[in-house]
């Protein structure tokens, strides 16, 4: 049995801080108290403990109360991303048979859903209240959430995470990290997206403040790193790019209040790392996904520098090995294993066991090197293989990046009639570079057949909501060039 | 599931220290290499796992080897109190069916037991060794420690402490008071009781250093102090009394570095907490118990001041009910759940269940206030029944110790012939004082009926090896005056 997260901190710590934003902040109490006014009121529009919900709302303290009123009533919530389409909605709803949507309302107009039972924010907050009776403590298997994740083929899968899954990727978590009483994780990050949501989730587990923000303002975001007013943040790749040249144009550099940059969605290029020890930024690398409700492992603070570049150890609760391999440095896919890794799909995929033997398998390759650090060497599903040769699109795009007028790098396999597939590269770039220049720096640091055989500029790279790269549309990309 | 502490926490965090006694230092690697030893060495005498062994040795790092390396070979360990006589050890024992007795060679000629199968350090230390296989992961219900608890009454019962109970407390723990990189805990509390054996277990689940003292030496741990060169510490209030008088003789204060001391084994009387204030000494009252593998409830730092006496409220994972009461205030028997609670008892107690309908009886009184927070008022055992009026020895204990001249001091029941029960007081004094000065004391802070018929004067308490007054054997000695 674990505790209801929210009545359990807001009786432990009732006055800290649970929640910024812009200049408006909530106790712990305070959240509780908005959190227990929306489950009563959707327990006035018939929402009944057990019943699955889907969510759609932009990163606000009415999302968060909406969260947190969702959990005490007892839902499951299918947390959906705000960038679908209609169409895309539709299907979630559908496959993962919600029995309300509850929908912020400017998001409802923009998307122009029709047709779907449905609460929008304003009808229950103007809504009666019904009296209820919220369990003080939950069941470990419990469905807090739903994520759809796409996976590497197909249809999205509806993935859950259980009260389980959550609270021990929080607890794993501060083992590694520490925890103070001056903590504040800066959330950027979609709450739709494990990343965000893992941040509310420590906040009420650790009795932490979040300071929210609707989206990512690079102008506002080094402002609170450079005052130190937040002392940890989750990053990707681009919006830490961006962090970086804010801070290089500025002069300045992050507050020693500021503790950790947990950079995950992917491996983040070494230059950057180089540049971010300049800015005083601490970037640890994770490496967690939908699956396993966030971190699976990262790199602890005093192996930032040293291991550069790794995703460090699976974290205290976790374990991580690769398939077929017995040596340290051998190349696989990854497989996970832990309480934090998910029990199932729902929908269409229900019937699938994520599980192979106890372990998840990712799709993954990565190794460990001689002193068991992992390495994510890339996803397996963008594998390029090229005369017989394995090709790691990551690998390509450090090099890339490397170049000082490389800011965004995508490499993917394009079909060829010799070789099956060559690798092409779509570029972002900030000054004068051309093809010839960039063939001549890849040359220089790579092996003949890695070379893109390509390379394309563009104004910007296919990205997800969380600035993840979006391998098949580059694919997409590449094969109509 | 959970993981192996030891192997999982060394290959996290190798390098940091796990463990430092005077002027020698360990790492976790270190401290795996010296377990791994111990462990092949108990299997070269036979010991196989799920084999249990019985463990009697001062708090030195050779104890903190075999302990590790009794877990690591898979043993259960019944962990034997050092003060106990030849004829307790042979009936714990005899009661826990153990295996062997493993016991430090100085204690073993101290102790003189005889015609028992053992093993003592040294000739473990000249074993030769034998290869093992040392499991990664271990069931959270596997048993790592017995302690033999005296209970209320009747002969002690072996308590079980399963890898789930040990390390639910420990992450219990560390969400109420926080971690970071620079944390030591001091330990000068015995291994064998829950109190210093739960800091062993946190230094490997949070990667965190034991300072081990073999005893409590008052100038070396206020020089500890005073210096910051720990942070946290867990007391009794005998041994809190005498770092306040060092501290007040010396006019020093602590460090800023120093966060915590942990205050547990009986209330803590509230002028001890002003001193502590004085002295810089953020004191945490807490209430635990060897059968919920240390703390259920602690003051969190912010409360310390505001809450002063009561033992807060109850950690993260825990839960604390009062019995057979509605509102805040009223007193009654403190039961306990959550996953640190023994799952039961070896030996002649193994078909007791500890739990009635899955809470603990503790036998302990306490209440909550309407703030929620948890005061342990006295132990049921000791409860004085006088003309049908309850006293609680503590609540005198207390208004004794406000007297300047007193420095320690015990009541306790005596029978009467009109009253049934007469509360009557054992004293340490410092200075001049009367029996009819004290009366006088008693009279005007305390309803007739509490103020003790009578006023021995001691040189010392009877108290047990964690210095927590023996209030049976204080009610041996009433009855004999």
């Amino acid at each position: 049995m674990i505790p209801n997260w929210l009545l359990k901190r807001s009786s432990l710590t009732p006055n800290r801080t649970a929640l910024s934003f812009e200049d408006r902040q909530w106790t712990f109490l305070q959240l509780k108290e908005e959190a227990v006014l929306i489950a009563r009121k959707l327990r006035m529009n018939g929402l009944v403990e057990g019943d699955r919900i889907a969510l759609l709302g932009p990163s606000t303290p009415d999302m968060v109360f909406v969260i947190h009123g969702c959990l005490l009533a007892g839902l499951e919530i299918v947390m959906l991303n705000s960038r679908l389409s209609a169409k895309e909605i539709l299907w979630q709803l559908d496959d993962s048979n919600a029995f309300r949507l509850i929908v912020e309302d400017e998001l409802f107009h923009q998307i122009g859903i029709k047709d779907v039972p449905m609460i929008t924010f304003s009808s229950l907050q103007s809504s009666e209240q019904r009296d209820l009776s919220v369990s003080e403590m939950w069941d470990a298997s419990r469905t807090i959430t739903i994520m759809y994740t796409s996976g590497t083929t197909g249809f999205p899968k509806g993935v859950r995470q259980t009260a389980g899954n959550h609270t021990s990727s929080a607890l794993s978590s501060v083992l590694n990290l520490g925890l103070t009483d001056d903590d504040r994780w800066l959330c950027t990050m979609p709450l739709f997206h494990i990343s965000g949501f893992s941040i509310l989730v420590r906040s009420v587990i650790y009795g932490m403040e979040v300071r929210l923000y609707n989206k990512f303002d690079t102008e506002s975001v080094v402002d609170e790193l450079r005052k130190g007013s937040v002392t940890r943040m989750s990053v990707v790749g681009t919006s830490l790019q961006r962090i970086l040249d804010e801070f290089e144009k500025t002069g300045n550099v992050a507050h020693p209040n500021f503790r950790t940059m947990l950079a995950g969605g992917g491996p983040v290029p070494d230059n950057y790392l180089r540049r971010a020890e300049d800015c005083k930024l601490p970037v640890l690398q994770t490496y967690g996904m939908t699956e396993t409700s966030s971190q699976t492992a990262t790199l602890s603070a005093e192996d930032a520098l040293r291991k550069s570049g790794s995703a460090g150890k699976p974290l205290f609760f976790n374990q991580i090995k690769i398939r077929d391999t017995e040596k340290a440095g051998e190349f696989g896919e990854v497989l996970i294993a832990g309480p934090h890794v998910t029990p199932g799909y729902i929908g269409h995929a229900a019937e699938r066991d994520p599980l192979e033997d106890g372990w998840l398998p990712t799709g993954d390759i990565g190794y460990f090197d001689q002193e068991g650090y992992l390495f994510i060497v890339d996803r397996r599903s963008d594998l390029i293989i090229s005369g017989g040769e394995n090709i790691y699109p990551a690998e390509v795009e450090n090099v890339l990046l490397s170049h000082p007028n490389v800011t965004e790098a995508g490499v993917c396999g394009k079909a060829h009639p010799e070789w099956g597939s060559v690798p092409v590269a779509f570029i972002v770039v900030s000054g004068e570079v051309t093809e010839e220049d960039l063939e001549v720096h890849c040359q220089q640091l790579l092996a003949r057949y890695k070379v893109p055989k390509a390379f394309y500029f563009v104004d910007q790279l296919p990205r997800n909501a969380s600035n993840k790269l979006l391998r098949r549309e580059l694919k997409e990309w590449a094969a109509l060039k």
